[in-house]
């Protein structure tokens, strides 16, 4: 593929060509329930199923969006069998061109985040990044850092989360009515600002989980942290629209990647679907968000 | 074993009835590094070595604590082989009559989370219970609650972490001078209240991790959570002493469980345990760390 930045080159600017030459900035989640597969996939030994129906959501988006998010849960509760066949879903994703995010929501304190690092960014075959939990500070995220300066990686730190309850934790607020997320948000722009961390485009290696159930907060939060590249789960079945979304990005149209996982890979049982063959489906599905996403990016 | 509940008692019972079967509140943590194993064990493939070392601190701990704790990153960070490691770790454990709390603080919305907690707490062989990052709110811990209910399993929420810049994020403040990590610690003791959650010993099955790093702020968050078994990580290689972990305890003795993973399973590298083979290096090093414990716990 021409145009495309080496495996090495800065995350950002890596994210950023994708979403350039795939034209929208978007990511599809790979969440696989075995109960919800195609009927020809529901076969007898569950992560084969799984395994079946990741694979060919890799291959229905690959020529559509630029980016993949295989959610790790949905494969570690088959135990390390799952594990393995997550680890050949993000293979054939890398293979197949995408960029992809391991949504693994790590964290720990430092000597442990190391091990996680090494597992998930620093392996072979790992992703181009991670999410990672910043509940433990900076000396819990250095070693994802420096693997991702080490590899040309990149961290996406929960800042904001698209759940009904997150409210309960992460609006806790001091004097000055700052919530504890907008903190949180504050301490990865500082964390993940300087020249090292930032690529050509601008962006730091470090980004955001932000959801986007709340664009309020999302256009607070573009401010907070200018050089974070947002990453914007909530859509489609979590009751976000595109217009919601928009709110992430900056006025250029850069700044954000949106996540949709179930509206995207279960096209194949929506009425508006009806009809096609199920890959047929995901790949329609995929080019639909992703022209939803642009458009209400162009637009805003 | 005589006197041992069964496995779907409720699991602060269980842990509080191994605790007095032991003698001592203490937990040992499994975190192994390749580089520091016993040099017979440093073989050409690292997760081979990572398991004989792992089952022989499970067979030398056996009799002298409780509990352990695996800390799964130092087995991810091998993939899926890795995994396989630990999950084998966590059956050895369990067939040896350990309590066997898997040290993963998974988190996340809870569709996901609900995986989560089928492959850590539902599965045949998962452990009696497991770390959680309540980042999410209630309900990204529902599910794990769930599981924990149906399969007499527990949960140790991070409340508040024991490692160096935790207080960047964990001591934001609201105008009552009320901190992130109080305000979190509220939110357990309520999700973790009600007669559904607790067991005969009048402790709940949500529990909480509470660095022993801080004295002071685990005796203030002993008021905030009555009915929470503490898990106290911190002891010996992260700094804290056994006094200052006695801080986590109620005046009868109950309440917490302490935590040592490096001071324990690297002793063998110790002058104190010179000259002795390595296996009777850890033994002693755990009946050291479960006398000392009790006596800081008893003297209070």
């Amino acid at each position: 593929m021409k145009n495309q930045l080496s495996r090495n080159a800065h995350f950002a600017d890596r994210l950023l060509e994708a979403i350039g030459r795939k034209g929208s900035p978007v990511c599809v989640g790979i969440d696989p329930s075995f109960a919800k597969l195609p009927e020809e996939l529901r076969v007898k030994d569950e992560p084969v199923g799984i395994e079946a129906f990741s694979l060919a959501i890799v291959e229905a988006v690959a020529g559509v969006v630029p980016a993949v998010k295989p959610q790790i849960a949905y494969f570690e509760r088959y135990g390390s069998a799952g594990v393995a066949v997550y680890e050949r879903v993000v293979r054939a994703a890398l293979t197949a061109g995408l960029v992809v995010i391991g949504d693994v929501k790590r964290g720990d304190i430092g000597s442990t985040a190391a091990e996680y690092a090494a597992g998930h960014l620093l392996a072979p075959g790992a992703p181009d990044a991670i999410t990672v939990n910043g509940y433990f500070g900076a000396d819990g995220l250095e070693p994802f850092v420096a693997a991702c300066r080490k590899a040309g990686k990149g961290l996406f730190v929960l800042v904001r989360t698209s759940n009904p309850s997150a409210a309960a934790i992460q609006d806790f607020a001091n004097c000055s009515g700052e919530t504890f997320y907008r903190h949180m948000a504050g301490q990865m722009a500082a964390l993940g600002g300087g020249p090292q961390l930032t690529g050509k485009s601008g962006y730091s290696l470090i980004g955001a989980v932000v959801g986007a159930t709340y664009p309020d907060e999302a256009r607070q939060l573009r401010q907070i942290m200018p050089q974070q590249i947002f990453l914007v789960p909530g859509y489609g079945a979590q009751g976000a629209t595109a217009a919601d979304c928009a709110a992430a990005f900056k006025p250029d149209g850069t700044g954000a990647i949106v996540n949709a996982s179930r509206s995207v890979i279960y096209a194949f049982r929506d009425a508006k679907h009806a009809g096609k063959p199920w890959r047929r489906a995901i790949s329609d599905a995929a080019g639909d968000f992703a022209r939803e996403i642009r458009d209400a990016v162009t637009k805003k």
